[in-house]
């Protein structure tokens, strides 16, 4: 199922109920925040890196956004934020964000239940040393009230290029709201959805419980995963897909430029054929690992901030054609 | 300069004096005029096969027109006309096409001298074994007038990716008729220009010398050479051109579906890195072969003349995939 369902992630917003909402945080305040969570989840099992935000380049930032490992508002971020992060990058949270504790979990595939277990786990350590804004009416209090409640927001990043082809993606991602669900582009609101990547995500917090909302996110995604599965047994016999999926993949392979839309746009029609079986020297997984590399800002960083977008659609290639030749 | 200069035909245009033209002519003399002239050439050194062609299929006789082996209106020919080939396709004699013998010798890259001197053998030989219309005033009389006079045509086959890609060839071909000269596609004329491939041919036969169209020709011909090879200079350091021509190679080695048109396209510009020995691999006279072999009725020729066009493209694409791997 992983061909399909790219990653799952588990994001909850907390507040420390002794303290003002970020956006009335003195600068004091914001760094008692921050040396107050990093003390709490100290106590973890789970070794957490501290980066203060002020320490870090744009690009760097940007880079870390485009991993999804800080959300791109986080980007802005500077003095009094900081992210506690994992070795592996699977646990990531940023302190005075939107709200003074956003603490996310992500694993490969679907795996809502255990994103969510060691999310729990963290969010218990949190509870253990600090006293978050809760009530029992509203829940946990976050700086947003369409936040209020679970706080939490469970999604799963999804490749359904099959179900795109066919034209049934827009419809699919229109009902979804009645579901209390809503499919984003690959950067969360309002942004494109590049090569047929979209993030489906639990859009109701307010009276239903965390189980509740990953359950129901759960089953909608096996439905769309089983849609798209069967989506692509149909498309796949067609010599047209066939082509365009060897096409993009000779492209990939002798671009010497090539900009970020297009390399998405080869690429996830290389992983249809990749998780297809097609292409013998390619998994999905070396895939993913590429679209993350191709990202703009993890180009820069690799190769130099300073490059001019026409340099880094340049080094893109370079890149593209070392990996895939 | 045959990086440039594909190929080099002369073509001469004959009729016997006893014989009415061809759109007069009836049956039994189409009969004696083939019998006639293939008499004739018999007497010379160069092996011609005969070849009736209304023993010949459409796709045949559009494989040969393709190959330039015969023009594209002798593809409508059959009972009383025929054609006398060399086993190497270098001479070719049309009988009862337009006129009652079109003779024609191609060599590689530019070669107007020695096409012309085989032509001349050739015509000689004619001369001494039958009897030419001809008059002092006129010349060789032909059944169109277009043509009296010397009634040769000669032409160089030339790729000029890099003036069209500047934008040069359009404004040059306008100024070629001022020297007596025209510019075509790739099939003569009224035939679309596929990838950067123009005919060059003299445009008037008379009162004018076989030797002073020639030698016209070939002055024009190398100017244009150096025109091109100054304008590939100048767009090969450019990495949007090497980035046009390693796509192009990409595309062709991977393609799953590909038609006449695109393949000229890409196959245009992978010529261009050919001669420019940016692909270390593919010299132009393989692409020159890959060209012949790509062409429609080529390919149903190779793979079943029933084939539909989509077939077509789908054979196209398993040769090209083949031939560049």
């Amino acid at each position: 199922m992983s061909e399909v369902a790219v990653s799952t992630r588990i994001r909850l917003a907390r507040n420390l109920k002794q303290y003002p909402f970020v956006s009335r945080l003195s600068k004091e305040d914001r760094k008692k925040v921050v040396e107050e969570v990093r003390e709490a989840l100290s106590h973890s099992d789970i070794r957490l890196n501290f980066i203060d935000m002020a320490t870090l380049t744009k690009v760097q930032k940007l880079s870390l956004a485009e991993r999804h490992i800080i959300s791109p508002e986080f980007v802005e971020a500077g003095e009094g934020s900081a992210l506690l992060v994992s070795d592996d990058n699977t646990v990531a949270v940023m302190l005075n964000e939107e709200d003074h504790i956003r603490l996310q979990v992500i694993k490969e595939g679907l795996a809502l239940k255990e994103a969510y277990e060691t999310a729990s786990f963290l969010d218990d350590v949190l509870s253990e040393h600090l006293e978050l804004a809760f009530t029992e009416r509203l829940g946990y209090l976050t700086q947003c009230p369409t936040n209020l409640g679970t706080a939490m927001r469970a999604s799963v990043m999804l490749h359904l290029p099959a179900l795109e082809e066919s034209g049934a993606l827009n419809r699919i991602s229109t009902n979804l709201s009645k579901l209390g669900l809503i499919m984003r582009g690959l950067y969360g609101e309002g942004s494109k959805s590049y090569g047929a990547f979209a993030q489906l995500s639990n859009q109701v917090s307010l009276g239903i419980s965390e189980q509740a909302a990953i359950e129901n996110l759960d089953n909608v995604t096996k439905q769309l995963i089983s849609q798209e599965i069967r989506a692509r047994d149909k498309i796949l016999s067609d010599i047209a897909v066939e082509d365009k999926i060897s096409r993009s993949l000779g492209i990939l392979k002798s671009a010497y430029v090539i900009d970020h839309s297009e390399a998405m746009r080869l690429l996830s029609n290389v992983r249809l054929g990749a998780a297809a079986k097609k292409l013998s020297t390619l998994s999905t997984e070396s895939i993913d690992k590429l679209i993350a590399d191709v990202q703009p800002a993890s180009i820069l960083l690799k190769y130099g901030e300073q490059l001019s977008p026409r340099e880094r659609d340049i080094k893109r290639a370079e890149l593209l054609r070392e990996r895939l030749n």
